[in-house]
């Protein structure tokens, strides 16, 4: 995929399609100062930048309508290209003849994500911050939006640049000595050499970490709700959520299909599936495609809650819900075992450690049971972290740098390490954290990145 | 209907609800600026009128956005109070924090129509200019956006303060001879003031007859095509649009539901409803209802296209479309009849007079028939008038002003004239119009006529 050309001049509605009370059009591109006069009344020669004026707006003699226009002089604009933003009514009309003149008069509509490339290209920004504005709008949580801004104003960047900086001066040590002009050089003190490989290595793990949780931060935590029939999931679902999403029934097997649906516990969104219980003597095809859909998307979970009878002596369903579950989730993914019924218990409660006691009926257990689905994503914001990895592109990007830095650690543990290899190793860290920076990033990967945006951003 | 207080600040989101690159977020009223500053740092003091700045929206410590805010100060804002426009990232999660943060210092949510309502109460704009801002909105054509652009401008306006003024010069005329302390006025010269009261009345009935093209122009014309089955009414649909709409077949009676289109012919927008041929001898219920919404169809149409068979002789179903399209159709309605399938003719055409000639096999005659349809809306531009009557209100009101005029030139035509009576049709004229500008109508209207804007305008 090739970049579009950044010479050009483009333009884009770039709120929402539709009818509303306003609409913002943007052009920029080294020409968009003129190809907005052109059509701009009276006729803004030098404007001044960042004024705010009412100007008609006209096709010809025509008065298309009257919009407040601000001129941006570059670089001091989003693209850091001159760039101007008319705020015209929201009339599909107005906003098509406004798109159609601007066109007439030089420019090309702009391509998605456009206006971001050209700010990245333009260094107003690193990729990893560029990547982050469409994450900023498609932020549905807070949790969301908080790790989207955090990466958009550089916290993310400003994390693996320290990790940079920290590696670029290990690889100037080698390099010093690799250098014959700097004979009288010490040798590498490898020990303490290795101890800051590490640290690095470290940080670099932790960022890294945090995708798990992270994910389920940017996109919501996948969370299965299975178990044997009849142990209550769908009543489980129905009181989380707080009305009835689920058919519930005495008659085992009441939910057939997966059912879905979503709840923001403190900030963080969770996407629920309910599915039909695991029932190995599934008679009809119906049950059994429910089965096959609820085996799908506990491979998909991210956290899997595994619902049992509190008053019931353990059966044995349980126990096969506990084998298929061990059988079809991913590696990672995470377990969170709920007694159910808390309500029906006579006397001492059946407690198991581990679990979670829990009364679908009467709500007991359950705030304890929605902090537990959140806790690794409030985890990693508890902790404090400046940056939430919550790309795969960037998880994949820090994962390389890390093993390039195991690498690293066993070349330095060999006697008289070969400082070459060492280098190499550094080298190749850096590269995949400069990837990330979109320092060396190929034009496909670009390109792929941008096309996701909404046009007109 | 109670309006709204105005002494509140608002806000409202102005773009169009959905996620997008970007979104306003407008806050009006005596508060605006203090309630925008409340969440937005650097702290605004005292804000430069109309220039725009990239500010940072803040919930407490936390970061939502970095936006670009515009302060316009009262009067030279929209609504003609304190205004501030927020441009934010088009995030919906980001929207609804700041429009939580406006709420919660002290702003309250818009209702539809408010800043415009607010513009019209602080004399921004007379209500006809306000009414034509929620028509350049849903303006779909260009007809129906230069209509509008035209009213908001005042151009309706305008023309109706002339009348008004040579109404109140002619009222100060009468009322200078009730009053007894100017007795040696001589004596009203009925004739001349006759006539340029009947100047007047021209005027005012030559804008309220621009109505039914108005409405065309501004909704879209209402075309019914109607004619004896087999006449080819849908073929002619189909040659129309450049595409087939309509099924098609040999058969008379293929169409049985009505079907309906939109095409924009030179700026118009024309709404076709393709029925079924009113065919007294249906014989299945789903013909009989088919001819039942064609009828219904044909009473609301503003123009009905009455299609016959140009290759065979007039048809007893000619006859009978002839006939119920002149029972059904409502007094004023345009009717044009079409003589179809002009290709198969030899030698010489059946040509009546008054039909339009068309194939729409060949094409032949669809350029013409295209022109005819749009011709009144046509006219009315090319009439030069700086403004065309598209709403109903006015159209009622420039009635109302009309009927009291005739009454004058009754009230004049008699020996001795009874001057009370003629200032009294008048003074009815003068309030018809006053009306229209929205100086003296009542606060249910007014509240009739805002509600139906989008919140945000």
């Amino acid at each position: 995929m090739k970049l579009p050309e950044t010479s050009d001049t483009i333009a884009a509605l770039a709120t929402p399609p539709g009818a509303g009370a306003l609409a913002i059009i943007r052009i920029s591109g080294p020409a968009a100062f003129s190809t907005a006069s052109s059509f701009l009344a009276p006729a803004q020669r030098d404007p001044e930048h960042s004024a705010a004026r009412l100007l008609s707006v006209k096709n010809g003699p025509a008065l298309v309508d009257r919009a407040v226009v601000v001129f941006f002089r570059a670089p001091a604009s989003y693209t850091g290209d001159d760039t101007v933003e008319i705020t015209c009514h929201g009339s599909p009309y107005i906003i098509r003849t406004i798109l159609n003149l601007a066109v007439k008069s030089g420019a090309r509509p702009a391509e998605p994500g456009e206006f971001t490339l050209r700010a990245f290209l333009n260094g107003k920004m690193d990729l990893a911050q560029a990547e982050a504005v469409g994450e900023l709008i498609a932020a549905g949580s807070a949790g969301a939006h908080r790790a989207a801004i955090t990466q958009a104003e550089g916290g993310l960047s400003a994390e693996v640049r320290g990790i940079r900086t920290a590696l670029a001066g290990l690889l100037a040590e080698i390099e010093a000595r690799l250098d014959d002009s700097y004979e009288e050089i010490p040798a590498l003190e490898t020990r303490a050499f290795a101890r800051r490989a590490a640290a690095a290595r470290g940080k670099t793990l932790s960022l890294a970490a945090g995708f798990g949780a992270g994910r389920g931060i940017r996109d919501g935590v996948k969370v299965v709700i299975t178990g044997a029939p009849n142990s209550g999931k769908s009543s489980l679902l129905n009181a989380l959520l707080g009305y009835d999403r689920a058919m519930v029934s005495r008659r085992a097997g009441t939910t057939r299909d997966t059912l879905e649906a979503s709840l923001d516990i403190d900030g963080f969104s969770i996407l629920f599936t309910d599915t039909a219980g695991l029932n190995a003597r599934a008679a009809s095809p119906l049950e059994r495609e429910g089965i096959k859909r609820a085996e799908k998307a506990i491979a998909l979970a991210d956290t899997i809650v595994l619902v049992k009878d509190a008053s019931v002596k353990e059966s044995p369903g349980d126990r096969r819900a506990e084998r298929e579950t061990a059988r079809l989730a991913l590696k990672g993914t995470r377990l969170l075992r709920v007694l159910n019924k808390a309500d029906l218990l006579t006397g001492k409660s059946r407690r198991a450690p581990g679990c979670l006691l829990v009364s679908a009926k009467t709500g007991d257990g359950l705030p304890k049971f929605k902090a537990a689905l959140v806790a690794e994503q409030k985890k990693v914001f508890r902790d404090g972290a400046q940056a939430v990895v919550t790309s795969a592109r960037h998880f994949a990007a820090l994962s390389g740098a890390a093993a390039e830095l195991a690498g690293l650690e066993a070349v330095l543990k060999k006697n008289r390490p070969p400082l070459e290899l060492a280098a190499e190793h550094l080298r190749g860290a850096l590269a995949a954290l400069a990837s990330l920076l979109g320092e060396t990033t190929p034009e496909e990967v670009l390109g792929n990145i941008f096309k996701n945006f909404c046009v007109g951003k």
